[in-house]
């Protein structure tokens, strides 16, 4: 068999596993395990992310200092592992990991494959040629004390919460972005409405301190779940008993594991269910697919009152950021908030892969880890990129059409809300029916019936009146 | 133990079956089984619906007069247990079927209550006292041939098949409705939007039309997902090998159901398959789910056009159904085009449930048919009633704003599309810019730059012709 | 237009609104609104929840209090519609309320039938006739103060809390339950399995913990939702402006309503995005979603476990609560694990209808929190009686098969697996290639060949060993 | 601002657009546009399918073509721009597709990128300099009688269409290979399970059999929803009205398109339906889906057949494709249907994406077509890939364990069901649960209880007449 790879003139050397043999690039610092692997997942033709390549070899040169601290080891091993680990955490030899991110097995293709490039890379270091495993084995001793089942969810959880937090930052952008407009709209009264027909004024400032609101809940949700994502299984090994786990390094490798990374992970407490249950990756979607929510409302609504320039709401502009179509000249379209919409619809996809995902396990393991992580890395980080599009090339550059705002509600029939403490809800529907059919003014209409003064009438439909809790209803009313 | 329902001072029988005794109500046509079913199962506290009753019913007839004929029940077994079933056919005893539509057991509960109402009304009819199965027995004679795996599924594909031609009768009306309203609003130009921005002329009546082509195509989509539902099981008993059913049976099951019950059923060519899976219900919920995605899709499209009164596009009106509001009077609000909204909603909330259902299958049988019906049936059911309802208080009593549509178009900058074949699409979009910079109409703009005369600026702007193909745009530039 | 409910020989009375006329039934309480509602959405057939009328009953006895007190409301007035809560509180005239649970219009059809109802028996308390509004408006009494788009969504969020709350009883006496399972199974030695495949023993004690670990883990998530559920709009009217609402008002209607309800609801600081956003729905939603899938796989691994009798698992027994099947005498199946499977797809799809619900939303109203309604009580209450039946009828009675698990890690190859620190990873995988191929135990193998002495392989192959963190293990390797 | 791709020395060129300015790379075949959508849209950091760029490139050759046939274009013009066509066919200057796969715009962007590459590439072509728009114009002569709303869906159908031709090769194959295992395991008699419970017995050539079946239907299902897929609505431009496209054009430009791309696409009746509605691709996803629901079942109940070796149901081996385990010796997993059942969890996921996008449509135009894509391309290609290593991997080197599969069947209880014609089903019970009580042989209890006699025992419980119709039985009644 081929290997596509690194198999120019170089030639290949024989690696044996127990199912065969296998040629591998003499160049390449994966293995047979990898090559395997590679064969059997043409899933997506996509590389894992590099952010969890990152954590598993924190947790691989996490696992070698505490082995050799424990004793497992022998310490040429072990610094020769952690050398080999701290090339690849400053981004060397990422092409040599070639498993696809879907793939069977609870990642144990990506485990060894991580075992592989650093058993082969550690080899090299300590003067042996790659595939010389006797000198450093990727099972015996960079895998020393682990078991994929505790290592790769590890790595998983790692990754969600390193990416997770790119995804808070943004938001929180986001979040202020929101306020800012908040402010600056303050003044701007316009017209509310639910279920699309007119209600009542409203000021725009409302409304986007509204948005402001909503995205902070989100982010405090997010963080919450944040807190369980925390809880890691390494040490567990294979089923969660730490079977061929030496009971110091039990203790230690999260410690360490801490230390190195400087994620703020903790050993979870019953090891059993956390080598098995995915829930915690379902919680975390869960917010985040409850955050994409937040933000495709707000996006559509963005874009509802975004929408003309002439036969739309018109109420505001969003910045142009190209052209709208390839047929239609001038045409500026919400380019930015359908993204976000898009990226919405993604998430709630990613969210339920996640979920069948995890609903799937069996006893002591879900093997379907691989897809909650492509999934769930896939929902954050476009989540993340969405959002700083979202804030860089839309929120911020929004301005009002004030004076068409203020012509809309002048021009409404909902302010007649208003005079309902006053008149009753019958008869202010028989007003409203009327301005409807005629297309006067109700304001008009009240004082040609007498029904208020003009002054009466001033105070009870000034729409800014309208958008504060209700001082002249109650003066009125007492009269 | 105590049963709640006719337990007043009838007292009670005792029954017995291989797991121990209860108490059943001496009144009651159902038995120990039910009883089971009942206290093991109380979870939506919703009944079975009466669709699928009946045409486990149905088949229960038939089995009866099949294994007669077949020589496997005696006559007067045989047509006591025809002259039961004819009596539930007519609607009576439905309230003896007490088990819960989300039941555990694949669907065995809801078809031993079916054996068992149906035994002790035979029993009765052969002048015997309700529980003494020697005279009839739930299991051996009711349940003659059958088994809870063939029965249920075939069954549940029946109830399908009539409640989904009801859908489709619906559907037939929304269609004509949307064709009758294409023909009225044919002459009304409005402006047509994409991406909420204004884009270029449409014809209301075209629009109505794509409604109209859309559901049609649903239509067809959801009559050839029904071709596959007919394929029943019937004869395959415990899981398709047919064990315990008689080879004239096995023959002549399925027709004879398909006599009785006047619906359509064919006996399918591999047993096994039609046992274990439930794709055919995912891809019926999967064209109904298709259908309410268009269905949501227009009534949104009715929400956007008729939104206002004042501050919205205006377009057209809905019915006023009900009022609006609880507090702002003269309100009315979309509420038709609202509810088929959530009946969307909730149908693809339910494909979900179908799906996870069926995948969740194991080896010879899928357990989890009865959450499959319930969800299925509330599916076809609400979509009936939702279209129902759109039909007769939303879509026929549609009108059009025309002087509104008319005004829109006038003052849109779109129509500037049309000019860009005669000067291009550059310099089409500088007029564009400054028509919507300064707000004057983009024909004075035309005339008054001298890039058209004013006969071919009406012409080219004429809206009329831009909702048609292109006759007016070669002329001008082949000159 | 007729009414089917209360209309055999009384006669009707003519009720009137902005719309028209509709003769209601002269015994009925609820009004002319409640009866176009009832025309307008025949989807479901069902009725409202009960605990939701209860919490809009609670509402509005807190807003008569509250407006009485700040003087928008007569005595008389309030105290009369405070007494017709009062009596619905006790249950009674709940027939009258007829609106479906999935309807257009935000759930103004409910709020108006409460209201209607309400008004009619104030009436009727003060000794006028029903439908004599003079007396008492549904609007400008009963609703006083109020919108439906603050009292649907407090009385959504109220009910959401009480029935979540029973929920967390149930999902409490599973965990109880679980704990004491993994108690008394603690010294049963069986074999883990990962991927279906065996892996290296576990005690059956430790899963149960795991399942107890992990429910756990889901009531606190869940807990935590209910936090936020507790923030309500009431107070903010039509879109969270307050318009309408007198300012005293405005700040006691939610301490009274928690003072009356027993609740602790807190008015949210910001109404506007109180009153639009459905995330909080979504967010509990998506706890309890959670919760189901942590439910099914347990169900799923229960089902796994007991597979059999004979050609299954066989590894612990689930109580048997009914025959199996109607054609195969004997069989016992997981009926209740199975029901529990149903309630956890039921529980995802309506997940799902939710999030599409609250997507939906546009600018100052979700008009769809019916749909979101429906789905959610739905999802929770099922929540709560699968678990019921799960610990009732399931968790408490299942029994182990010691001797069979006992005899299976005897029998397994997994076992080899704590050898693998002694003679590594590729020699350790040669022994147990030769053992599955001759079907000879590994122990002998491994004595066979010499590799370790008869009491070292007691030590290491020791299940109950391999059941804790590696103290065996440790010390061979230091030899 | 910056552009990253060829940016060396060679420098820039100023691009020009309504909304500004652009340096553009002056070696890129891209422009303004598409550096515009690149700098918007940085979302997931992948290119678009080739597959679709390819299609783009045969409607814009179709478009020039009949354009020029039409007297639209001028020969010179049509020519350089049918030879950048064909440069692009054979694949070249692919890497100038620089746009998001997630994008804003409805596909503007995309649509935009080929135009500008087409335009720069026949510019040099015609001599010119690239940037030289005076030279042939990406909108008014690429995009001649074009707009991105027919241009893009077009593009999308042709794709999906090509895509899930690929796909049904895959299922054919599969298909076939269940139908060959089915013949050679047609002897292979096994105990057949409900609810994963002992039922009756079944071949395990019938098992996989019904596997082929079910694969047959999808494709069938698959095969019938391509058939619409192919009604494009190309020549509807803008919004379906035609509007800038020359009649002659409108007339010959999907007959000229079919010829060029050899795919059979029809152009839809209605464009305007054509032009809005994406039911179509729900419609196929839908269908995709389905099939995975399918798979997913299958790989499941492979899993558990293959379950063991020891301790699980060890009916069938799936053949050894790598090691199983970075910790447990000897373990070899069923990673192959491992990965199928994450790609189907992957493909119901982004059928939701694909609902969600299509519903959300909205009056003209579905701008989310670019989500669809992705997710719907995604599933088409994962799998295709999953079925290719499922059947090349895993279905064709499938084992039977023969003889552990008759000792299961000759162990069980279930084929008391056989006795039930014979004896009764009460009767068959007691039986069954005295064997499970103690453990003895059904025959044997038959034979010592003297209920039937040693022959006809063997001739009722002969297992391979059980899995055929009734003859044994129906013999041993009429005795």
């Amino acid at each position: 068999m081929k290997n596509s790879l690194d198999d120019k003139e170089e030639g290949y050397r024989l690696e044996k596993d127990i199912i065969g043999e296998l040629n591998v690039s003499r160049n390449a610092y994966y293995g047979i395990q990898s090559l395997r692997a590679k064969e059997n997942f043409n899933i997506t033709g996509l590389k894992m992310h590099p952010e969890i390549i990152k954590n598993l070899v924190y947790i691989k040169k996490a696992a070698a200092i505490t082995n050799f601290e424990a004793g497992l080891l022998d310490e040429t091993i072990a610094m020769a592992i952690v050398q080999a680990c701290d090339e690849l955490l400053k981004g060397k030899l990422l092409e040599y990991f070639i498993v696809d991110p879907i793939q069977g097995g609870a990642g144990t293709s990506l485990n060894m494959n991580a075992n592989e490039v650093i058993a082969n890379r550690a080899i090299e270091i300590l003067g042996g040629e790659k595939g010389d495993y006797s000198l450093i084995n990727p099972n015996d001793h960079v895998n020393c004390g682990q078991s994929t089942n505790d290592v790769i969810p590890t790595a998983g959880k790692m990754t969600c919460f390193v990416l997770t937090k790119k995804a808070l930052k943004q938001l929180g952008r986001l979040y202020k972005a929101f306020e800012e407009k908040a402010k600056e709209f303050d003044h701007v009264i316009k017209m509310g409405r639910t279920q699309l027909q007119d209600a009542v004024p409203i000021r725009l400032g409302q409304e986007f301190h509204a948005y402001a609101t909503a995205v902070r809940r989100d982010m405090i949700r997010i963080e919450k779940a944040l807190e369980e994502i925390r809880y890691v299984n390494l040490g567990g090994t294979a089923i969660g008993t730490g079977i061929n786990a030496d009971e110091q390094y039990m203790k230690r490798i999260v410690p360490k594991l801490k230390e190195l990374s400087g994620i703020d992970v903790i050993q979870a407490s019953d090891l059993f269910d956390a080598t098995q249950s995915l829930d915690s990756f379902v919680a975390v979607s869960g917010t985040v697919k409850a955050c994409a929510v937040t933000l495709s409302k707000i996006a559509s609504d963005l874009r509802l009152m975004s929408s003309g320039p002439r036969t739309g709401f018109g109420e505001i502009n969003l910045p142009a950021r190209q052209n709208g179509s390839s047929i239609m000249p001038g045409k500026v379209n919400p380019v930015i908030p359908e993204v976000v919409n898009q990226v919405a619809f993604h998430i709630i996809g990613n969210d339920l892969t996640i979920t069948l995902a995890a609903e799937a396990g069996q006893l002591e393991l879900n093997a379907f880890e691989p897809i909650v992580f492509y999934s769930l890395f896939q929902s954050i980080d476009t989540l993340t990129y969405a959002v700083q599009t979202f804030v860089d090339h839309c929120i911020t550059g929004i301005t009002a059409n004030e004076e068409r705002c203020r012509q809309l509600v002048e021009n409404s029939v909902g302010v007649i809300t208003a005079l309902c403490p006053h008149i009753g809800y019958r008869d202010s529907a028989e007003i409203a029916k009327e301005a409807i059919r005629t297309g006067r003014p109700v304001r008009e209409l009240i004082i040609k019936k007498g029904i208020l003064s003009p002054a009466d009438v001033n105070l009870v439909l000034d729409p800014m009146n309208m958008t504060k809790p209700g001082i002249a209803k109650k003066k009125l009313l007492r009269k």
